[in-house]
């Protein structure tokens, strides 16, 4: 079995062991913020580890109604200025703990400081040995190219973070559900890999999306661009109209992300606008009426909730693209050009 | 004429009564930051507008070491959620200053006592007549769809207020020349219509940049999309490194902004690397050296200056969309399926 197959299946146990060994960390964490008062949040990262952060901007800022900055590392590496954190958190994310760029921001605010944060898979990694605070993604080594059990770890940290300090129960109880409902996702893998199958000669598609989801419409594509080569590209449905609209074809396929929840009303619209213009959709959702809409339909499990749906659309978008990437007889495991540790300077 | 060349063209004149016209407003909205002791600013824009708060977040962290957070407006409008601006500063930016998300983020602000303002070509709009300061873009009324001045002036009015903030009397010399510079690279239109013609039959491309020209890599494919319907797609070249160059084609054009300045060496670096896997560039640079290795090379003014050369590379993306839209026999000033005001509630 290729790796990134492998690592998708193991996610139900990586998110179980992950909720576990970040119990503690992620409740002192939620006293250090508290106590502090925190303000405003800084989030650092890139790639994978970026559409986490997105998604993190989004809840953070929606439960907690904390305004959240994500960095653009370049104005720390390339103009080496640096950027008042006093009264901050700085939050960085990457998978290797390796990221000089982002590296940088967390020991510029930790100078100042400023409260720290790290978000890897490795506890003896820089990043995590100059945070303040550490979550451990405790997701297992992760041998594929193409990041997943790694990426549903992140969200799955910050969403817990959120969790603790709104002290929201009903979100708790539907994030202790996760692991098992991806578990029935994955029971249906086979049903994915046999409607992907139609896909095999795309070069290009469009991903939208809307609301806490679009960071899952940029993971998707990415995803997709790395393992397949398929030129895919992300749009929150909301931006898709302000230009982005005029490039629709009738052969090129466009994946929407729409479950229920807040988003769908917006969503479900720009699905009837391409359905009207004859554009070929592959609808992700769990609601029937929706799904009925699609050329291709995958379904998710039940939730109205934005910050659970995300994980769900997560494994669906990795099972897409990994198995797009074997029906087009590519390795995903080795995409060409790329490594596993990006250290951007 | 066609309405977007003939706004291209107006340029150096709308910057130059843009600079006079804000004068005293950048002044007293300087002042106020200062007094305020302003900590953090929000930023909330859609579209091409949001290209220039991307900009603009860019230039105030690096000169002014301000955090700079760009709005997920559906925080806002779909999970109505409020963000504590207390002690921030909140920017919205609409060409029409009709963008009802944005102005549900600056209501919101007020409302909170945080410092607003707006930045329109409007200053009888809802956003303008909503924010404590209005910055007006006076660019006169903007007839094409797709927007050039408007966007140009945007950039203006955020580097202006930067300009007086940091004192940098280097900085605001060189944006006294940018009109003066404009005019000269319009100069050049007829080469850079006569190169454009190679490209004539592309569908798609790659468009790449690093800091601060990084939203000038999102406008420019943002024009190609919506005047040529060709699916252009950008990336900061640091991200391009984290799988997206995968993708790379040797039918598919690649078009660098790699202006001479910090962020020189990164973009070379890229252009050195997708020359050897035989990928057809265009270059955008004011240097011999790097213009010299593209396919086809397209010059702007000398500066060193990273906060300068975007204005140079803008007006260049403009040119190059729009006799591409024309050279495919389309009218760029009406792109299928859009309007010039998008009220995205």
């Amino acid at each position: 079995m290729v790796l990134m197959l492998n690592e998708i299946n193991e996610q139900p146990e990586v998110l179980k062991r992950c909720m576990e060994k970040n119990k503690d960390s992620v409740k002192k964490l939620a006293e250090e913020i508290r106590k502090r008062n925190i303000e405003w949040i800084y989030i650092a990262a890139r790639g994978t580890s970026d559409h986490a952060g997105i998604y993190g901007k989004y809840i953070i800022e929606s439960e907690l109604g904390i305004p959240v900055a994500l960095a653009a590392p370049s104005v720390f590496t390339l103009y080496q200025k640096s950027v008042n954190f006093k009264n901050g958190m700085v939050i960085g994310i990457s998978q290797s703990g390796k990221a000089a760029d982002v590296l940088e921001v967390i020991k510029s605010a930790k100078s100042q400081g400023a409260l720290t944060v790290s978000i890897t898979n490795f506890p003896d990694s820089p990043m995590a040995q100059e945070a303040n605070f550490h979550l451990d993604l405790s997701a297992g080594l992760e041998k594929s190219v193409a990041a997943t059990k790694t990426f549903t770890s992140q969200m799955l940290v910050l969403a817990l973070l959120v969790a603790e300090l709104s002290g929201n129960d009903e979100l708790k109880k539907e994030l202790s559900l996760v692991p098992e409902n991806i578990s029935h996702i994955l029971s249906t893998a086979d049903t994915i890999k046999n409607k992907v199958e139609r896909y095999r000669f795309i070069s290009e598609c469009f991903v939208l999306s809307r609301g806490m989801n679009y960071a899952i419409a940029l993971e998707s594509a990415l995803k997709i661009q790395e393992t397949t080569y398929t030129r895919a590209k992300a749009f929150a449905t909301s931006d898709f109209q302000h230009g982005p609209i005029a490039m629709v074809d009738k052969n090129i396929p466009v994946i929407v992300y729409a479950p229920d929840g807040p988003s769908l009303k917006d969503t479900e619209a720009m699905i009837d606008k391409l359905a009207e213009l004859g554009i070929e959709l592959i609808v992700v959702s769990n609601k029937r009426s929706v799904l009925d809409k699609g050329t291709c339909s995958l379904s998710i499990p039940h939730t109205a909730n934005d910050i659970i749906s995300p994980f769900y659309n997560a494994v669906v978008a990795q099972l897409f693209a990994c198995n797009l990437s074997l029906a087009k007889g590519l390795n995903p495991d080795s995409p060409r050009m790329l490594s596993k540790v990006t250290i951007t300077k």
